[in-house]
């Protein structure tokens, strides 16, 4: 998608000009693997003009491969405005995504085998089946054709309450949790789609069991030291329990900060070390909101440098 | 529609802000009318969004009354994308206006003969009944209650070819001609959709007798001094023919030129000056021109000092 | 007045560019009324020039009735330059309103009368009559005859020591004192102009006593988290005491928050619910500081749902 | 004065932000004039607050001298809004220097004899008389110190038909002309204030005699290749006629091109070098206006190197 | 190199802010060719900071390889500040490349032999080995390899009289001749360099004749329609002479057409249709300034769009 | 050197547009007094281009003196680029200042007698010496002319590990002491460069006994109230020990900080009035990083007034 962001905390329906970045779930996660030097590909399908364009530009600007993208000449590029907020005013993303090309993909538009050739994992993400039926076939197809791979497949349920209801997400997600190996959730998610509440660590370990997952990551939200100051802290369960400590961040641009946590854990876990994943993921998530725009782009230098010295001071 | 613009003839596909302002055929008349004291309002749908308050905020701005627009809870915007040429590269508009809220509007939405209490002229174009099936009954819907109240029909043909193919457009034109009186057109739209070439007096005169049309105003394109530099010259007929000389200006924008000509004749026309109406119209495509953006923003005395001196100095 | 505003924090003297907004105790609080769905005009004199346009423009933009505007073709507007602080640097205001429209406003400009019919309250503030003599004429001149007319008077005391000495100051207002009903000032304000002290509710009670009003709202700075940061709380005396909640909140721009709040109270005070009033008051207060510009541009659903939830989150 | 610009030939009503800059008929001169290496100093009153600290800042930063500028406390600095116009549309100045710091100025609070040491020439215009009769009274005690310290004096009369009227503009400029020693003029204003006529050359020579002028430079103005493309051309009469050839310019900005005009004629009345002047003089004047702004920022070496080769090519 | 601009042609000792882009003959080139759908490599040094990862990116942006670039940890990136001309004024190029990373190269950085496996053509220009001694060394070491795999050499003279004399260029460029095939170069250049002189298809054939080259394309400048606007037309001979028609067009940014005429012309040569490749380079040139910076981000669909129909329309 | 700032917390490697200021450990100093009356000068090398040109311009406008600076025609100007950061991301700054035009200046390009001539103090910094042999030489020159003449030298070690190693520090700075009266330094530094390590009391005393210093000013770090949120104090030793408290304060840009606090300390040295400077030092640093920039830009009254009252509110 195309973001398009009002500047300076200024109000959407006022704004003079709009700052236009690139953004979306799976893409972010693409994005920011590529950055710190994971070879990876973006699968999705985009308009044949200048903004789809503008898209896959982008993308091979980070290094992600884009050689399996659908071109719909039809189609729109899905869009999302956002006005940035401030305490205790919330920023608010319109999304405009209604005929995007995404949902005009019809079966075997992507060659699954091919794509997923040399893969170690797929990630989906709960948005995706939420924007229409045929995405949800689209991501079952894909998910099942890395299942027939051997593929592992990583899963956010990330779950948008404007898309669809409650019932409609779990029983979507439930079918997919069969194949996944890697979840992605928040107890918020738990509780709005799976009716789950209780401790994390708890819920984690519940789902963990019932669907055979080899991991679940579970970003928390802890308050900060003032009104409106963010602070970020997860949880990661594989054989056994990994707790990040909570780390206050400054805010430049808040969107973005769950999908780059996701790229940092799945960093460590394609390194078999979940514990580096945690880390990396709070760092990657709390470096993505010191800058403007959706994407998490650091290296994987800049990333190890202020995971040993996180710092308000200068390098000079 | 919201008009999203690349700044600085910069390409769409890799600007790094967008200028936002507002445009669409009817709404450029209805803003060039207000501006200069003529009390105008814009009859159409949005959606209840951010994006939506946006265009009654900007219509009120200018003066432009919008007590009757319906609003749609799930409809989006229309968008529009513009890239600024220079020659010999082209501008480009890439249209997004796919189930934007008037496609969404169904009959009795409006209430016509109350929207159309007190006003002299209907003014619709022909890209409305182009958008789809609903929004040609929409428009015919508002000129039979035009005609119902003894309100004077303008149209502007304004053919779209992305939109609709010349026979769908001929025949739906020529639909609405039957109730028209007031004709805006050019020699490239009367040979695209009515297949008619010749002098273009000749067009106009044979238009207007088949049509019983009071007026029929023409645009006429007449090469400037320089490669790529513009010039304007206009017909208009009524029981006489009347003709504006050919008049060079500066671009810095050329969007909504046309929609401010139209202004400028319903101005006079209105006044019963068709002499007037033509210089009007004229002098404030010229001036749209000369200002970024698709609205002539531009008071009665502001034109009318144009009119009287055009110039390319200071004024102090 | 027309703002100019240095830039991201830069230095008035240095600054390359200037962004202009709008702004005026008075028309601030119309404004923020306007926006909450309040019918509001504002009155007052501009210069019949662009500048002068732009404000009305700008008021109709937000459906704040302009009618009553007088015309003043060789005054100038009044204009004031903003340069943003930042702990330990306050902001600076630059006043450049000498001469401004309404010094030139002459008695009968405004028909009070008819400027009022149908009004519900008319509110004043305490800068006005500090402009000039006449200046203080036409709002004693108008204060009477919202007193003749049965609409009730709001005053914002809004002491400017720039302006005029507190014994000027508390002449002036003590004489407007006797026709107002609800009055807003603070506990600075108070001491400043009319040599107050004690617990600022006693201080309330004293002058509620004193002058038979109705309310007085009282705005209190209490101190932040942490050095330069804002936190906001604020009383409502009618026959009872209502007291707000200390609200720390984000800065983008600290203009207007007295303003917001003055809107807030008067809002609710016209719903005949005064603890609304306080609490959107206080909301409304804190909303403003997170967006750029003097104005409160919110609408009622947006202000409810932050009342109902603030938040340093994303909304999607 | 501070020159506040709309930018991008949007409308001064409607923008966004203004452009800060700096300009004013002397000013403009004195600034050309030290970027080309001479001595320079201005002489002028200014507020004392960061307005007019910005305006000493920046002739300190090109190099003239500040030295004698009188610091009023309570007035303002005079402003000048832009909007800059394109064929047909002129370009609009409004100014805004009521009770502007000048006007504030009294006999003494400039010691000429002191601020006229080492000088060679005074430059004054008809702009500051113009402005009040302190204004002028101040002009006229400059002038007569000029004479009784031998310091030559040039005018231009920078005619303003806002300012006063054609009689009252002849009777103090003619008062002034006993003492001056070169003549900025240009057709329009001989016409509209000494109500003169006829072919430029003669127009100059009956006023070079009448008032014993060493010199008298005019600025023509040619039409250009197209309708809005300027062009320019001049003369100088000493005790022989110098004639410039036409030349066409683009025009970035057309601001300030006649103080560039003076201020090239000025360098070579000062090396005893008219035709140099009157070379320099043109090159400037169209310099300036392909740069934004009011002012001529050009070294000598720049000068020189586009009056031996003007080009639209790009040096390397 | 990046690029650095002074925004609206402001001058660089002045501007507030730079705009950065990317810019370099052979790079332009390289830019040009991918995004008309050639595959692409650029061969070269950057230094191993952010400065040389954005030029990294963006190549990969355009779907430029740059799998073969040499990165130098001490080094610094070349950098040229531009001040953008009109009309008399010239263009400004202040060149900051003094030990940029393609100093530090040594032999054997790059292997040759891979690199240019699968090339079709290998283009370099005279700036590179005017540089410094070690840069003329791998230019050569280049050449020689391209001869020895088979693979054509295009050489673009490119003189800069500010990087050696007409001397060392003679015996620079002379000495690689006898390994060029396709030879881009200009009149004047030709006069500078080889001291030739004479109509430019003389010069053409007789250079084509003594080194033995496929082809010679010559770049010409012709007088626009007024002072100051451009024009453009080339030669190009082979075993025949080609000539294009004079092309005026509008100048948004004149940089970068040299480079985007010889894109054009090779995408011809390697297509076999020697008239292509003049025509598109031809419009590649025209287009090229018709957007900011030195590249040409344009499709082979557009290219072909405006070599058939150019325009300053509006295509809708 | 110049400065140019990746706008907006914005990367740098992807940055659109840079931001240009000055910056230089010296130069800041030399602003700071400059702007709080007191007279000053910067001697140094620039290149003869409108980089060096820009330089000397800023200098001016803020009152420095540069009639000593040497141009040196072939040299460039020394650039640092910045990433600003927000916690956990440090800022990043790149410099690049090889070649530059210090490095050119050679014996007796500057005449030191005549330089320091009614000099009362000679400020340098570590960072120039370790630019390159002949920079430590000119260092030497200066320190030994001041030494000869009477004036006395401040010195701020200013460590930069990527310029030199502690131990080359250590013995340029060693060597330098012995002509030094006033020390610049911190913690860090006395641990990286003497491995000094204690009570930063004790470090200073016993500095300040071994090379007989009149007053050695130490900055120091303390943890602020919230993770990344900045807070100075700051120690003096000279007869005796003066400490300031600590201050928390706001973050626009962090640069340029330690340079405004030498500037306050030495503004406070030169009245004779130590504990003046150290809170004049404290203000100013902390005002400095409320603005965008290396430069202290404020005047003596404006310090005063954040000196007595500090404050996060709105001057009216």
């Amino acid at each position: 998608m195309l973001r398009l962001t009002a500047p300076q905390h200024s109000r959407l329906h006022a704004a003079a000009t709009l700052d236009v970045s690139l953004g979306g779930a799976e893409l972010n996660v693409a994005v920011a693997l590529a950055n710190l030097g994971v070879s990876t590909e973006w699968v999705s399908a985009l308009p044949d003009n200048p903004l789809g364009r503008r898209v896959v530009d982008e993308l091979r600007r980070h290094g992600v491969d884009t050689g399996h993208v659908v071109w719909k000449p039809e189609a729109r590029l899905g869009l999302y405005f956002l006005e940035e907020g401030a305490y205790p005013r919330p920023s608010q993303v319109l999304y405009d995504r209604q005929g995007s090309a995404i949902t005009r993909m019809v079966e075997g538009d992507v060659d699954w085998g091919e794509a997923l050739r040399d893969a170690r994992v797929l990630h989906v993400t709960g948005i995706t089946p939420a924007l229409c039926d045929s995405c949800r076939q689209r991501t079952e197809e894909a998910v099942r054709a890395a299942g027939a791979a051997g593929v592992k497949v990583s899963l956010d349920t990330n779950y948008r309450s404007k898309l669809w209801s409650p019932a409609e997400a779990q029983e979507c997600l439930e079918a997919l949790l069969g194949d996944v190996n890697l979840l992605f959730t928040s107890p918020s998610d738990l509780e709005a789609v799976f009716g789950r509440s209780g401790a994390p660590e708890d819920m984690a370990a519940e789902l963990r069991s019932r669907y055979s997952l080899e991991a679940v990551a579970l970003s928390l939200r802890v308050p900060g030291s003032a009104q409106g100051r963010l602070c970020r802290q997860s949880l990661l369960l594989t054989d056994r329990l990994w707790a990040s400590e909570a780390v206050e961040h400054d805010v430049v641009d808040a969107l973005g900060a769950g999908d780059a946590f996701t790229a940092g854990v799945l960093y460590g876990w394609l390194q078999g070390d979940p514990l580096l994943g945690l880390r990396m993921g709070d760092t990657l998530a709390a470096m993505k909101q010191t800058v403007p725009g959706d994407l998490a782009d650091f290296t994987l230098a800049e990333v190890e440098a202020v995971m040993s010295a996180p710092s308000a001071r200068v390098h000079r």
